[in-house]
């Protein structure tokens, strides 16, 4: 699929008849439609559809797949590496209409969801029955975006990413077939994981139409803690160590010193500029206060300094609503500007040593950039500022990146953590995983999607 | 593939020289790979080869291939659905020489294994170094037939089944090639996740040659814990109340006044025989007192009794090994017999309704039946006593648990929670995830393996 496709006056009026007219080719909506949260190159669909049931989900597929027409599903529009962008025209079938919490089962510890419940909505509804779900990446996601892309968060060392979070999904196939995988049940080993294998699928293999997620009681206790090193190194150093120890920490972020100054200005904070982790704990009250004085021993030895830490609750969502804020506070402090965001993991004890290395080279060039990271993960974001306005600039800042890649690879690390392939780091999976693996992705691609109607052009490019 | 292929003399010698002549056709080696733990009517495979490297598998399999074979790859035979019984005649392919530790990674909390290595031998190994691998199911499997089983355990409510601890795979295809899956880090988005594809998938999409696992520190404190009921469905709904508390026990698993007895003769216990919960708690001196502390308080409220507690090491070691043992503690108990063990598992919430309804239709019949189970997971074991000698026995128990288990499946509740479908589900898998998903399976399969050389029979039928 080499070509951009453009509907026809005809294909449009069809499809406007499977959705009651629930279908735009308005410029605003297209251009809505065009892009995400990251610096790729904005391209219009031909078309955007608003979906509101599997039932149309299905009859449009269906349509597009007997019309060869790209089908991208879009959410929320926060991905990081390009996935919803309509690389080759067709139509964005926009799920956000879907966003009913279908049901909450408090006494089965799960609840099941329209892909386009927001995270942060969901769990407004699951508090009030002393309910959380987990998964938290920075931007208020939809659940149907965070299953495609296969997200994680700040919690991710406590409770998981999305693979650990969703317990089944229905899901709409190119050719419209509706299939179920998994079940509400938290141990299921019933012939090969679907599941699994659409998440993190990023809208190439079907489109998510329904998700239960498991969910967790609220901890009796939660304590945040802050803590300041001298160099970032030091504070990689002692987040591995604390690991290392089995300390279960519920979460355990590393920001530098140039994140912490843009969260000061972004959300009104005072804290001092300087390497710094943010933890938290869970449970009950004594097991916090030891997790607690653990950590406060470990962090001394890698010296950490000026230990602070507080369960009182405002101050607690005050800190992780500023780390949640992290992307939006450093484009805040380069207006006009864009950013790519890189997402390398490594093996825990390469931790350090990775983050120094993407620090180096990153010195080495004059682009703004800032490190954080789910370091607990061996997870760490370079946030690197891009003028789009200067022609060239983001492609070399993606040559930087790319450089800084293939040595964590060597290093046996991975080029994404949890964002994703998408259209940005195509080549960087066929260093990390060998052309073999990524030939069987491609067979099971085209077992499934014969005719690549599927987000085209994401993670794996195919032959004509 | 519907007929026995048994191979000719030449292909016998030309396997042979792939293998350094590591093939046999011995009696009693054809037997000891004609079946698993289960009551499945043994099948001889044609031969037996014994592999020693990746290079090796990589070999046979593009052989097997090119003379549509068929391949089941074999390591200790303990599957519990006829996994490793080679239907179709053929190979198996034997991975219990292939039992190296190939690297012990303490700083990045991993390990790297040959398939053939056993979970009691790489404990004993990691011990060493203050490490453990959680999952453990009964029997001393081999690692690489617990990824294709996608094997559990007691401790998988604490750390995850083989699904959240396999990290990276090398597996060879049906047609010889080699991919390696996944990477030695916590968090990985990158492309389709082959690796969990790959779990659970019974052999019959590739045979694992390697394996990286994650592993955990050794936790500070450990104490066990047993406490007994009047009634079967108070254990089950105290168990489902500590869970919903958010309590972090590390294994919780549910044993009948039957199992209990078992376990007494067979290992020398002096256990009441009642309804019975073992508990086990880690973590930190006071975490683990106050986390036995809330469990006693709840198992009062469900007329739980006796709560006895230890962390004296050889006591809490001789329960586990105990727990362990009753499969065959079952068996020893009816000479001669062999057993027909059900997977189920439901939504925490059906536990006790579920367990009930199992309990109350095997008592219509008079086969000797005992239950227990992985209680927080939602997950039971029926072990329901056969006669192989008295013809037709096994297929009426097999009707009678099919009939539970359709009534499980729609209680929302699963066939297997960690056996897998092997030959005796093929039928509740439809019914659970239906024929659509399953045709999605069937499509996957074909796209990996268009021979059908691999593991034929297992998890769905094949159209010729």
């Amino acid at each position: 699929m080499k070509t951009r496709i453009d509907l026809t006056a005809e294909q449009i009026a069809h499809l406007a008849g499977l959705v009651e007219g629930r279908i735009s080719t308005h410029q605003s909506v297209l251009e809505q439609h065009s892009h995400d949260e990251s610096a790729f190159v904005p391209v219009l669909p031909s078309a955007v559809v608003m979906v509101q049931s599997t039932e149309e989900v299905s009859a449009v597929l269906a349509y597009c797949n007997s019309e060869k027409i790209p089908v991208v599903a879009f959410g929320a529009g926060t991905s990081l590496e390009g996935h919803v962008v309509p690389l080759h025209g067709g139509v964005s079938v926009d799920l956000s209409n879907m966003e009913k919490i279908i049901e909450v089962r408090p006494d089965d510890l799960c609840v099941r969801v329209e892909p386009g419940v927001h995270r942060m909505a969901l769990n407004a509804k699951l508090a009030n029955e002393g309910l959380f779900f987990s998964v938290d990446p920075g931007a208020d996601a939809t659940i149907g975006g965070m299953c495609a892309t296969g997200a994680a968060g700040t919690t991710t060392v406590r409770y998981g990413s999305m693979r650990e979070n969703v317990m089944a999904l229905t899901a709409v196939l190119a050719d419209g077939t509706v299939i179920n995988t998994g079940r509400a049940t938290r141990k299921l080993s019933a012939g090969y994981d679907l599941t699994r294998l659409l998440i993190g699928s990023e809208g190439t293999l079907a489109v998510i139409t329904e998700v239960t997620l498991r969910v967790f009681g609220i901890p009796e206790k939660m304590a945040a803690a802050v803590v300041r090193f001298p160099h970032l190194t030091d504070g990689v150093a002692a987040a591995t160590a604390i690991v290392k120890m089995g300390i279960a920490v519920a979460r355990c972020e590393f920001l530098d010193a140039k994140c912490i100054k843009y969260l000061n200005s972004y959300d009104s904070l005072t804290l001092v500029e300087a390497p710094t982790l943010f933890f938290e704990f869970h449970g009950s009250p004594r097991g916090v206060e030891e997790d607690a004085m653990s950590v406060q021993e470990i962090v001394r030895e890698f010296d950490g300094t000026d230990f602070e830490w507080t369960s009182e609750e405002n101050q607690r969502r005050k800190l992780w609503s500023a780390r949640h804020n992290s992307h939006w506070a450093t484009l805040a402090a380069h207006p006009g500007k864009k950013s790519v965001s890189t997402d390398m993991a490594v093996p825990l004890s390469r931790l350090a040593e990775a983050v120094a290395l993407a620090e180096r080279t990153l010195s080495q060039h004059s682009f703004p950039h800032s490190i954080l990271g789910h370091v607990a993960d061996g997870n760490f974001h370079c946030q690197i500022i891009t003028d789009p306005a200067i022609k060239g600039q983001t492609e070399e800042i993606r040559k930087v990146v790319s450089e800084i890649t293939f040595k964590i690879i060597a290093m046996g690390g991975t080029c994404t953590g949890e964002h994703g392939i998408g259209a940005g780091k195509i080549d960087s999976l066929v260093s990390e995983t060998g052309a073999e693996a990524v030939d069987v992705m491609r067979s099971i691609k085209k077992a499934l999607d014969p005719n690549g109607i599927l987000n085209p052009g994401k993670i794996f490019t195919l032959a004509d």
